[in-house]
């Protein structure tokens, strides 16, 4: 084996993905309450919703990794109807996603998940694609905030937020 | 050191990024002429102006990263004025992009770059951000081609299009 570091290790893989939901959060804080809620473009599905496939993604999909224990896909997001309920859910979910990956070895990265009992790949590509797909859709918030007239964060604000309370 | 093998390799990060690049083409492509270059919402830069953004980071800062040699970003993308200009030059990209890579030893990703004379993080740092950007930019492009009327292609589409002629 190659006595060179790798390219990326776990623990830096989790704060870029980190760094990406710090992100989302703020263009989730950016919308007011009712335009998350509402307001879509071309019938796509407003930014609370796309928020909520991320919540049900992000921690489900790790905690199946972890346990093995497959769930079917669940986004409905069953009480989350204010932006501070989302918010919340956001922030227990940042807790919960290191909980989670200081559970995951380094061999199970290579390891085949059947993530949802329906996409069945190594590990790297099931947290691959929980990233850019968060990526994908925030890019999408981006839009519906311009449209609005609100500026967005900028791309590359990736500190956490500081948590109030 | 570990024996056990990287969350991922470079080969692997390739693939990644070049089937990401793969989709763009796809997005590029499902744009009509004048719509690439003239649509927008909000303010925002029309697709053509994105993917031009695109063109001018890949190649140079591989080519960069590669050779130490800083050139200043330049996304003004000249003699790219039509759909199969920008078309054939992500093409000559996805070449270009294969040829630097394997110039790239696996000690030189936790090296730092000053991208563009501008951003000085390790090479891994400048290489995810710019698969992330691009995949943030066409998430914009799959809002444009909504309010257009136009059905993206499907997100998980990564495989390499075929190139004609």
């Amino acid at each position: 084996m190659s006595t060179v570091k790798p390219i990326i290790t776990p623990e830096e893989l989790l704060k870029h993905w980190q760094g990406h939901r710090a992100l989302t959060r703020r263009v989730i804080e950016a919308f007011t309450e009712k335009d998350l809620f509402e307001f879509s473009i071309g019938g796509m599905r407003p930014f609370s919703t796309l928020a909520k496939e991320l919540l049900a993604i992000a921690v489900p999909g790790l905690k199946e990794i972890v346990t093995g224990e497959t769930s079917p896909f669940d986004e409905e997001g069953a009480g989350l109807e204010t932006k501070a309920a989302i918010l919340e859910a956001w922030d227990q979910s940042t807790v919960q996603i290191d909980d989670y990956w200081a559970q995951i070895s380094l061999e199970k990265f290579r390891e085949t998940n059947n993530l949802f009992g329906q996409y069945n790949f190594p590990v790297i590509d099931n947290i691959l694609y929980f990233i850019d797909n968060e990526i994908h859709h925030r890019g999408q918030g981006y839009v519906y905030l311009r449209a609005l007239g609100i500026e967005p964060p900028y791309f590359w604000e990736r500190e956490k937020v500081a948590v109030e309370g």
